[in-house]
């Protein structure tokens, strides 16, 4: 049923953050028309949104859909309530366990809504930044996950239902480290200056340098021998 | 881990319509404390969302949590669209493809939340009244999705990487069909003439009696010889 002179579609989960930046920018540079995805979802940095916003407005993307849920009603991360965001954190102390700023089934809904925007534009390709080897300790960022994750995506819709090909669940940072993306990045010309990565952001926007986020990023930028553009509080 | 004598939570996904809660009525006989979840995701069914709410004040439940999610956004339904709600067909034609009244990957979206939920509940279970039986042609109703979004949710979540018994999608109504829900539930107490079916109930809620969700309520009631209680408009 597919026809290769059509160009195929692409939803792109995008938070405004290094990794799904650096995905979208793999995306096009492959030929995708996409159709980007985020998400207000009671988020306390916000300004990832605002980053969201002017990376899409900036590429050339068919389509950007902000869905505003509110993971708030559940409660239970330091993204999303008031717990404190630890600081600090050496990688090997990030390896310990799932930490507070994990918010739950977070990337199973987020999937879900691409899921479905994918059903409904006959899309079979989503990708989402997901990266397991800098690993944060977030159990729905592994290479299992996203397996089950196709799985299900295939039985759960229409096109999975009716279409021979499927759905493809596309999480090419997988394997890749963050200075490998940053790399990859770079040379797709992606500008890391407009994207945030900080779980605890002040009122200017300015990272705090500290959160396991922006630690990952900072030691991303100096494993890819690149001058970080992000402005820190500290 | 696992404290018999401290009451298991359940996590039960309810619409307001005969099969969740009948659901709901079989996870409070069998000891759950129930937390129920409902969604407003631009319905136009929204009497459905009214009749929710009145179940679950009517029963002993612990919580009943409403989650604003705008499913319009991507469009594509009868259900959320301004698309024909099908009328008078046949339980042959309903198994003639999927209908105009599927929500892409609502029930991957609902059952997302729910696992939300369950994480920070800590809850093992997770109910969903989904029925393969008199099926609508939803591919979200099969049990091989129920299966595949089990799988998914011990990979996905802290519970389902910590906890040893992980997370069970309970769906007891998968193979059983209109008139066996109806006993069991008359059985269990249920007053259905609470619940609401009707895919494009009148501005008074009274059912249509012609939608998809209308014939097979009809006609179990007349399977299983008990008296239906809903309004019809027709």
């Amino acid at each position: 049923m597919s026809d290769k002179s059509i160009p195929r579609k692409a939803v792109v989960l995008l938070s405004g953050g290094l990794d799904s930046t650096t995905v979208l920018a793999m995306a096009l540079a492959e030929g995708f028309d996409c159709y980007c995805l985020s998400f207000s979802y009671g988020q306390r940095q916000s300004i990832e949104l605002e980053s969201a916003v002017q990376i899409a407005i900036n590429q050339p993307v068919k389509q950007h859909k902000i869905a505003e849920i509110d993971l708030r009603i559940f409660g239970g991360s330091a993204l999303t309530d008031d717990i404190e965001v630890p600081k600090s954190r050496s990688t090997l102390q990030m390896e310990d366990g799932i930490p507070v700023t994990y918010v739950p089934a977070r990337n199973t809904i987020f999937l879900s809504y691409a899921l479905a925007w994918a059903d409904v534009l006959g899309a079979r390709h989503i990708f989402i930044g997901v990266n397991a080897l800098d690993y944060s300790g977030y159990p729905d960022c592994r290479p299992e996950f996203i397996a089950a994750f196709e799985a299900l995506a295939n039985l759960a819709t229409k096109m999975g239902v009716e279409d021979e090909e499927g759905i493809r669940i596309c999480a090419p940072l997988l394997h890749m480290s963050k200075a490998e993306i940053i790399r990859r990045g770079m040379r797709l010309g992606v500008d890391y200056s407009m994207t945030s990565s900080c779980y605890d952001p002040d009122g200017e926007g300015s990272a705090c340098g500290e959160c396991d986020a922006c630690v990952l990023r900072r030691k991303g930028f100096e494993g890819a021998g690149v001058a970080d553009p992000t402005r820190y509080q500290t």
